[in-house]
Parts: C-alpha cells; sequence; structure tokens
C-alpha cells in the first residue's frame, strides 16, 4: 500500500530546475544525490538537462511509465498538471506547492479541486504543502529537506514541516535512524489514517512517531489505529490541545481540533502512547527502535554509585507501571561471589565507584540471566579509572543475548563522548539521566500491558431501532431537537433499559386508578412538549402515599401548568412507580466534531458537579473498555462498598453504558444525551433509568 | 560563614602523596593547579616536598596559620589528625575519607568521636565520605574531582559524591558554570543547612540546587530555607522518596528518609522549587542563574514555524503557572508594519520560515517592550536561509536590553553548533524543544508567585499550656499513651476549641438534671479509661429527647459496660449537648521523623475515606499557609457552598488548625491526633469539636 509513494520505479519531479537556488534544484538533487536506484525524469517547460538527467517538458513527454510526480511548482499550475499525470497512469503524487487550504479562499476551493481529480484517477497524493517524502529503505528523498536522515527503524509522520527540518537536524548528530519520514501538510488525501494503514507491519519500522496538529477522521483513525497497534507501537503528540494552542493550530493549518478530553479517550482506546513532549517521543524512539520488547515490568537496576541508582529506583516505583525486580537466590549469591564485598548485591545492584567493566560484565550476566528480570537499565558515572568505553562494549554485548530491553544512562558528556557513540552503535538507547530511561521503559511496559489485553470484544444487543428511527423522524418533523421525557423514555425502552413503571393521566380518577395498579408511594410529574424545566414550576411531586395525595396532587400541577403556560400541550400527568433508593449514576453523551460520541460515566451529584469525576470512552465502547471506565472514576469505591455496605449492581451499570453506546453509534443525530440519575441497587438488583434527556442536531 | 571552607587565606592537605595514583597527589594538584593564590602546606610523615611545594610531618609543623584543612587519610587515623588540627587553631575541615557512618559499626562510633572533636575546637567539618568542595570564586578545588568546572552562578551541594562527578563532567561541555559545588558526604557537621544559610545572599550565587537524600535537621532546614528562598531560588531534587528508594537511600548514606508528603510540605511551606528530574534541575539552574526574575506570568513567543510555536503554546497553557501574552494594538500595528504579509502577528508571533535576522530583531524587540509581556521565547527551526548565528546574536544583544528573561529553543544540533555556543556565551538558556523552555519558566513564575507572598505570619493564641502540662504528666504516670474522651477534651478547652456542653453524670436521676440544663435532645457516652471503642459496646446512644430517654439510656449503658468488662473503671455516664448538623471537617495530626507534626485538613467521612482527599502542612502553620491549605482539598466547593448553600464558616476551621499546630508544636510528645469530626456551621457560626483523640511517644 502507497507503494507508489514510498518505492516508485520511476520519479518524475515536476518543476525540477537547473538554478540551484530553486526548490525544485533541491529536491531534484536530493533524489539523485541520496542513492534512489528507480528513473528519475526532471520536468522543465525549456531545460533539456537538468543535473546530468534529460529533462521533459512534460510528464505526457516521458516515453515510459511514471509511478511518481513530485510537484513544485506554484499552485495555480498544480491542477493541469495533475490532470497530465492523471492520464500518463501516474500512481502517487507528492505535491510539495504551498497555497491551498492553509491560505484560505480561493486556495480552499483550489485544493478540493486538486483532490477531485486526484481521486477521479484514483491517484495517491501527499500534501500540499509539505516539505515531501523520504525512505530511506529505497533511498528516496524526494524532499528539500538539507540532510538526508540515518537510516533506521523509526518511522515518522508529523504535521508540521519545519518539525520534520528540525528533527532531522537534530537527529542526525545523535545517531539517530528513520524507514520513513513524511511531512503530511495538509493532507488532502494522505492522511495519518492512510500512513498507519501503510505502515500496518512494515518490516522496517519498529516503532511510529506521528507529530498531529488535527485528525481528519477521528473514527478512522481510531480503527486503524486498534489495529496496527497490536503489532507495533505507535507514539503520537498531539498539538493543539489547550483553547490557545488550538487557536495557533487552526491559524496554522486550517485543521479542525477535537477536545482534549476526546484525544485522552481516542489514544487510550486505540492503544496508542501519548507523548508529553518532543523529548519524551524521542526517548521512546529509541528504546522501541534499537531494544525489543519487555516480556514484564521488573527492572534491574546495575550502578557504579549509590546516588543515581537512588534516583533510578525512585523513578521506577514512583512510574505505576513497572518495579524493582526481586533478584533469586542464586543471582545474589553469584554477585556476592563475583563482586567486591562492598558492593551491594541486591537490586539496585551497585559495582561501586572504582568499578571497571569486568565487574560491570559479571553484574550485567547475572542480572539478564535472572528470570525474575525483564529489563536493565545501567548507569555510569565517570570515576577515575572507569574504562567507559570497554563497559560500552560490554554492555552492548550481552544486551544482544538475552532478548530483554538493556537501557544504559552513562551521565556526563566531557570524558563520554567515545562511548556514548559505541552504545548507539550497539544500539543501546542511552539517557543523560537515568529518570529518562526508567520513564520510557515504564511506557514500554504500558504498551506491552494494553497489547496483552484480549482484542476488544463489542457487544451488539436486540433493540428496536426501527421505533427509535421512527420516534425521531416525528420529533424533527414537530420541529423540535429536544425530546420530551415521554418520547426519551421510549428511547430507553426501545434500547433495553429499565424504567420505572409509569403511566399518563388525564384526570385525578385515572392517576389514583394508576397509583394503586403501580402501587404506593408513586411520583408525579407534568407532561408537555412545553414545560422543560417541570420542578421549577412545581410540576413535579414525589412519595405521595395515597389516593387523596394523588387526586389532589393531579389537580395542583394542572393548574399550575396551566397558569404558568395557557398555552402550553399538556398531554397528562405522570404517574410513575417512585424507584427505591440506591446509588445515583450519571451516564452522558457529548459528541466531539473529529472523534464522535464520546459517554461519560459518573457518580451522580455532588461527585460530578463539585468533584468532576467522570470516565470518559468513545462510543463504540468494548466490554473490556466499559470495565475500565467505570473502575477508573475516584468513587468507584462507593461502587464497590464500602463501610461494609453491599456492591452495587456494576453489571447493570456496564449494560446500561453499552446499549448507550450502540443507541449514540446507531443515531450519529444524537448530539447530547444524559442520563440522569441512573439509580442502581445492589449487585444482582439491577438499575433503572430515571430520568433521561436527549437532545438531536 | 564557613570562610574557612570556601575562603580560607591558607590551606593543609593532610595526606598529600607524591604518588600521582593517590588520591591525595590528586587534591593536592587540583588545589595547585586551579590557580588558588593562598598558602598550600602539603602534610606527610615523610616527603620534604610534593608538586614543589615544601611539606611538613604534622600541621604543628607548619609555622604559619592554617585556615583548612583537607583529610585524605584512612578513616582510622582521622581523630588524632583532627585533634591536632585543633590545637593549631585550624577553623574549617574537609574530610574526604570514608569508613564512617556509612559503614555502620565502628564507623558510626568513630564519627561520633570525630564530631565530638570538631565542636569542641568549634571547628567547622566538611563530610566525612566526600569528593571534596570547589569554590570557583577563589579557585579553590579541595576535591578529588578530575574537572575543574566553569565558573557560574550556580551554587551546588550534593549528598552523592558520584552524582557530583557526573554533573561536572556532563556540565562542562554545555559550558555550565557553578559558583560554590559541595559535595556533602555524611554531612556529620556541615549540612543542608548550614550551606543554605552560609550562601543566603551570597552575591555571588543566583540560584542554589541541592541533591538530597534525607535531611538531617526538618525543622531547621525549613526555617532556613524560608528566609534563603525570599532572596535565592532554591531548587532541589530529594531521592529516595519512594519505599524501595527508601530502602536504597538508607543502604546507602545511612540517612532517615522522611514520607513524601512530608517532603512535599516542606518544600511547598519553605519556598523550595522541587525538580522532579535531573534534567529539570539544570533546565532550571540555567534559566535562573543566566537570566533576571520574571516581573509577571506573561509569555511572548517568536518562532520561524507553526508547529513549534503550538508545541509551546500549548505547554504554556497547560502549565498552569504561565499565560500567553496578549500583545498591545501598538505591538500589533508595529509588527504589521514591518513583518511581511503572511506573518503571524499575534502570539505565538510567526515570522515564517524564510525569516533571517532582521525578522527576528523586529518581532523580539516589539514584543519585549510590549509592557503586558514578562518573558519570551524564541524558537528557530533551521531552513534554508536562516542565518542561525546572527539571529543568536540578535537575541543576546536584545535580552540584555529589557531586563526581561528571555529563553531559547534552537530547535536541531547538526546546523546549530556556533549558535548555541554563542547563545551559551550570551547567557541565553537554550532548550532543545520548546516545551523545557517553557516549563522552566513556568518554576520561576511559581517560585515568583510565592516569594510575593506577604512574609508568613505566625499566631498565638493565649492558651492554658501549663494545664495540659499536667494532664500529660497524670496520663504517662498511669502507664496510658492514649488519653481519654474526657482528657482529650480537657486538652481542646486549655487550647480554646469550641465542645458540645457536657456533662458526667453518676446516676438516671442526675443524668436527667444535667440534660434539662444542657437542653434536648442529648448524646449519652459511657465514661471509662478502659472502654475505647465505646460505640462497640453499645455505650452511645444520640437524639434522646426526654428525661425518661436520658434516665432509660444511664442505666441500660451502665448494665451494658458492666457486663462487658466488669473491672472496667467506670467514670459516669456522659450526657452532652447533641450538636446541630453542619458539614464535617477532619483535622489529623502524624508525627514525621524528621519533619515533625504534619497536620491533614479534609472533609470527613467517604471524603477522606475513599477519596483520600486531604492537605497537609508541618506545623507551625502561618495564617497564609492554613488559607491555602483549606482552599486546596478538592471538595474545598462543598465548604464555599453548592447548589445554593450559604458557605461553612471557613475561618472557624483556619482558627482550629492554627490551635492544634499551636498544641503539637508546644508539646512534641503528641505523636498522633484528630479531630473527627469537627463539625462546622454556616459563616460567622463557628465549629465544635464533637469527637478527639489524642496518643502521646
Amino acid at each position: 500500500m502507497l507503494e507508489a509513494i514510498f518505492a516508485p520505479r520511476s520519479v518524475a519531479v515536476i518543476g525540477a530546475s537547473p538554478d540551484p537556488d530553486r526548490l525544485g534544484h533541491q529536491v531534484l538533487k536530493n533524489i539523485v544525490q541520496h542513492g534512489y536506484q528507480g528513473r528519475i525524469y526532471p520536468i522543465h517547460p525549456r531545460a533539456s538537462q537538468i543535473l546530468d538527467l534529460p529533462a521533459f517538458p512534460s510528464v505526457l513527454h516521458v516515453p515510459d511509465p511514471i509511478d511518481l510526480a513530485v510537484m513544485v511548482i506554484p499552485a495555480r499550475q498544480v491542477l493541469p498538471v495533475v490532470e497530465e499525470c492523471g492520464q500518463k497512469g501516474v500512481q502517487g503524487l507528492i505535491v510539495i506547492s504551498a497555497g491551498f487550504k492553509e491560505v484560505g479562499g480561493e486556495g480552499k476551493a483550489l485544493e478540493r479541486q486538486l483532490l477531485e481529480t486526484v481521486r477521479r484517477y484514483q491517484m495517491r497524493m501527499v500534501g500540499p504543502n509539505c516539505l515531501g517524502v523520504i525512505d530511506t529503505i529505497n533511498r528516496l528523498n524526494a524532499s528539500f529537506a538539507a540532510l538526508m536522515p540515518n537510516e533506521g527503524e523509526i518511522a515518522f509522520m508529523s504535521q508540521s514541516g519545519a518539525l520534520c527540518t528540525a528533527i532531522l537536524d537534530w537527529s542526525k548528530p545523535q545517531g539517530i535512524g528513520f524507514s520513513r519520514f513524511v511531512s503530511l501538510g495538509n493532507k488532502a488525501d494522505v492522511d495519518e489514517v492512510s500512513l498507519l494503514q501503510a505502515w500496518n507491519e512494515d518490516p522496517h519500522s519498529k516503532v511510529i512517531l506521528a507529530y498531529l496538529e488535527g485528525i481528519s477522521d477521528g473514527p478512522g483513525f481510531i480503527a486503524a489505529a486498534r489495529k496496527v497497534t497490536r503489532n507495533t507501537p505507535v507514539v503520537a503528540i498531539k498539538s493543539g490541545v489547550t483553547e490557545a494552542g488550538t487557536r495557533a493550530a487552526s491559524s496554522h493549518t486550517g485543521s479542525l481540533t477535537g477536545s482534549e478530553s476526546a484525544y485522552e479517550a481516542a489514544f487510550a482506546q486505540s492503544g496508542i502512547i501519548r507523548s508529553r513532549t518532543m523529548s519524551e517521543l524521542f526517548d521512546l524512539a529509541k528504546l522501541f527502535s534499537y531494544q525489543p520488547m519487555m516480556q514484564g515490568n521488573a527492572v534491574a537496576i546495575v550502578t557504579n554509585a549509590g546516588g543515581p541508582g537512588i534516583i533510578a529506583t525512585d523513578a521506577t516505583e514512583r512510574s505505576g507501571a513497572v518495579r524493582m525486580a526481586t533478584l533469586t537466590p542464586e543471582t545474589i549469591a553469584r554477585l556476592q561471589r563475583d563482586l567486591p564485598p562492598t558492593a551491594n548485591v541486591y537490586n539496585p545492584v551497585d559495582v561501586i565507584g572504582d568499578a571497571r567493566s569486568d565487574r560491570y560484565r559479571v553484574a550485567i550476566k547475572a542480572t539478564l540471566e535472572d528470570p525474575g528480570v525483564h529489563a536493565l537499565v545501567v548507569l555510569l558515572t565517570p570515576q577515575a579509572g572507569t574504562d567507559t568505553e570497554e563497559i560500552a562494549r560490554v554492555i552492548g554485548e550481552l544486551a544482544a543475548t538475552y532478548g530483554k530491553p538493556v537501557l544504559a544512562s552513562f551521565m556526563g558528556a566531557m570524558s563520554l563522548g567515545p562511548s556514548l557513540k559505541i552504545l548507539n552503535e550497539q544500539r543501546i538507547p542511552n539517557y543523560t539521566f537515568p529518570e529518562r530511561a526508567i520513564q520510557s521503559l515504564a511506557s514500554m511496559a504500558r504498551y506491552l500491558e494494553a497489547r496483552q489485553q484480549p482484542e476488544p470484544e463489542f457487544v451488539h444487543f436486540e433493540v428496536d431501532r426501527e421505533r427509535v428511527r421512527q420516534l425521531f423522524d416525528r420529533v424533527r418533523e414537530s420541529g423540535r431537537v429536544e425530546l420530551g421525557e415521554i418520547e426519551a423514555r421510549e428511547v430507553m425502552e426501545a434500547y433495553g433499559m429499565r424504567l420505572p413503571r409509569s403511566r399518563l393521566a388525564q384526570s385525578p380518577d385515572e392517576a389514583a386508578r394508576i397509583a394503586a395498579e403501580i402501587g404506593y408511594p408513586v411520583v408525579m410529574k407534568i407532561s408537555s412538549p412545553d414545560i422543560l424545566h417541570k420542578s421549577d414550576i412545581g410540576g413535579v411531586r414525589v412519595g405521595l402515599a395515597d389516593a387523596t395525595a394523588v387526586r389532589d396532587t393531579h389537580e395542583l400541577i394542572e393548574y399550575r401548568a396551566r397558569k404558568y403556560s395557557p398555552q402550553a400541550r399538556i398531554w397528562g400527568i405522570l404517574v410513575q412507580e417512585m424507584v427505591r433508593k440506591g446509588r445515583e449514576i450519571l451516564v452522558g453523551v457529548s459528541r466531539d466534531p473529529q472523534f464522535g460520541p464520546l459517554v461519560a460515566v459518573g457518580m451522580g451529584g455532588i461527585y460530578v458537579e463539585v468533584l468532576r469525576d467522570v470516565a470518559l470512552r468513545l462510543a463504540p465502547i468494548s466490554r473490556q473498555e466499559v470495565a475500565s471506565q467505570i473502575r477508573s472514576i475516584r468513587t468507584f469505591p462507593l461502587l464497590r462498598g464500602v463501610r461494609g455496605e453491599p456492591p452495587a449492581d456494576i453489571a447493570a451499570i456496564e449494560e446500561v453504558v453499552l446499549r448507550i453506546s450502540q443507541l449514540v453509534t446507531d443515531f450519529p443525530e444524537i448530539v447530547e444525551m444524559d442520563i440522569n440519575p441512573l439509580v442502581v441497587h445492589n449487585q444482582g438488583e439491577g438499575a433503572v433509568v430515571v430520568d433521561a434527556r436527549i437532545i438531536l442536531a
């Protein structure tokens, strides 16, 4: 997939220029000089030869087939040329030219036409408005970057071209290498989803990094990422999350930026490792691309100094994802035998300041051979007599043997130059300070844990979808967007929720008859499409215990409703079972413009209002996700039961959330809804939707 | 202060050796070769000359006075030599020798004797078991470090000698410089408190950095730090915070490590900036030592690329401490006039990828001259035509003019070498990625805000301290550590708390008489020093509404108590005012072994039990601290009032906490106590201690 872009057999550079100051020259030169093996066709209206290659006035003049065309021409010239490319049978386009959506107005229209042409000829396109694409596997540098990156196993995509430049410049002397390097630009066609799909199971990429400012197709992104992350770790940094950042992002690439919490949920549900800073992004890239995956979460630390050992131990315990390994008695005996008596043979293993490579060898071998150790971090402070280069060599040699990730933190710089080079050559990620090594391992452990979860299981309930469809149609026909209480009840019923028994009464006597059937006490509520805030007008009364009370209340509520709004259509007075006490839950849905329905769960009342204690997931929600969602609210202990209370019916809450997830997935027109409260009884006793509100688009 | 150690007029090196492989040689050489201007006396039993200096068999043989003696001799030889130093009138000692407290047993005893000798002669001592001391102001390198650090304005102390080595090695090529550099070792005498005091208002140090594993004198540390941080920022990294880290710390230097929450409170109350990682420590060190203090929290960003601008904007908004500056219309007009039309003239100001130094100059000058800008971050991605070196020069030149902090994030490495050097020479801190620049600024803003708070005000209440003293004596005499309820009441009363009215009754009739006086309803409780869990035996009854109920309950409770424990001493049945409902607060105290009493405040019941929602401060607590303490609990909105409730009497809670702070400061023997609940009524109506528990050491 996307072969034409990453592995074309021939490339045309449209706008190739003989003038070395022009971008079109730079792009052609990059393709020529970095070892690309396919055929290269400079396209230029007049030149007959550029950089020793025969040039052509257009792609249509090229006698052989062209897989990829790279455009470095002014925006207004792009369309006819793309048309020619289509006719020529070109399959891939990289449009470097700027002047499209990002400039607004005319540019926007131009980009729409461009995309339309691309689609018509079934081509694929990167850009417009990008730095280009680099593929080190095929040695294709189809960009105007000043540098060719080192070869490596990191696949990188970025929505910011300047960031690409900076990353290339920064990575080169660090020895960090890339397999593919893509500047997404305006991502009119090829976007983050296309690249995730293209790079799934790519044998040349051990990790995928993404710098994103906005996501074009939220649900598609989640679906693609769910798949990819089961094979390949994806680390993403999402910018433009805060309000001010969003403003900057919008003015930058005109992309629509989703709300922070939707991203949080999307990344978590799809198994993407979210990085908060650029440093962290590359800390992880080094670890994932250089070292094998951990097979557990226990870390051993070997150090030649106490202080850094403590720093690393602290970072480990604080991580919440990795822990200090407990060494076996055999390992400890071995270390005691082979290390001097002053050494600390427990984890962190301290080989002491005067240690040379022989002692490091003993400690590294013993810890890596310990079955209870899943990863090793080797710390070094340069002291008198420390043979840093030899130690670096020993680490590389032993790391290759055991299939466990090994990380280094050689602390210093002045005296470490050569040893840092050796570490990098042997693919041992090194971190100037130990905390970052540990934090990277912790992310790896979290990724591993997520990947080991069973495939998400999506439940499908038997529901009466058609009934809801018709109801929504009726509501819309009546010109409303908010459903009345009875309508909301009907939707809940159609999707299998338990509701308090209730019926509409048209007179005091009928109310009393219904109440007798339902059983006392009952609740009574005005039912009118024109009265939304029922409580405010005294239109709700609870705990009515006998027929007299019910009759009186019917009369009173009706009187109040008429007084409040003489024109109001009154459907009757609802007489409802009074739900016995239970724990009150809120289940709410809002619709994120990029990712779709975001479902919130929390304890009702002040827990939600004051403590904002809700957990969010994007629908569709899997069985596993709803379980973790409910368990992640801070007040979950109140559901599990404190002070000897029995547990609440958590399974019933899960089911309600899953049914809501199905409802809002079936009906994208629901822009907002909440169940508040869902009254949850003790384990095995179910949950009842007492009140629900639904708003359509 | 500590002049003899940092600025001695003469130094003796005891253990100086002619053998270049010996530590004693290295130390002498470091003193000689790095430019120390005072007199230097090698002390060696036989040698007559070392490194061209006349040597002496002992300090007593040196004809002139000696200010400082550096010891590099085996531990067992140290004591007699220190004795000689004392006789000689030496004032400062640096004991590099290991083999003291850190090896346990005999070493511990040796260290005690060493300290005793040092104290007897009123000398001051760094170490033992350390790397030594470096002072770049006086060019004194009294250490066995392989490097002399660059000169600079960072004062650094570290409890780990190896970390000192690593930091020196790392800082040298970065151009980071130090004023003083101290390896604390076992800190038998000079510890973090002595150094904080010595470095207060040190004209050569703009920031103090500390790597700590444990703190010797918690309250002393807080008192010293409170003072120093009002003049000089102190950034500390505290290791050994987690359980596993603590184990490592204990085996490392045998130091006592305090609990995490006590450290958290200690650092916050004393204004110390806590750093979580070594990278952060030096990020801050560079900012504080290179740049002036911010005078507000508004940040401007100048960039030549959109993506990094968004990253920085995000980091700013997320920081919670700095915000994006709003540029004045004048600044915007100026930028519009002087920058090309494609530039973004709002903050972040984007001078566009092809910008050269002239455009950077325009943008930097305009933003720095804007009165609404308090700090500037300049971002750069190396693009074709970017004159990075000239831009670095422009930044340095302009930064020096406006007295506002200016930071850089030149993203890259390959093409940036010379420009990074220029930035550093001009004391512009540079960060590879923008987030770290912003995070550093955020820490500066937080520090600034803390420093601008008025001096902490400690309230002293008139209390009956003597009564509590006598009561505690009686409790101890009776062989108990836990106070009975009546005793705890007495303590509360002596310290001015409001309590429910109550009296002991010896008979049903007396109980009824007391209840009539107090007013119905009342609470009744068994009062016995032998029955601690009163509720468990049915010994507490609430809501007794009339004389019959009171008489019956007296009889019943007494019967139950006798049945439960025939031998129990029964003081009577307590008849107590039933406190009317209010919001329930817990005020608790535990004693941290290093920092003393730690006072917790939180909403009672499940908020504390399930949500663990408490805020902690170390006593003595100031007026400002208690105010921020109460406001920092998550459930504070419940006290302020939600859903139209009136606010609770927050002033009354504050007063109770301050009185408790005074109590536990007056009586260090209180190891644990809590008031649970403190029932707080509405604003102006006070708070009542309903139940209190006190445990003595």
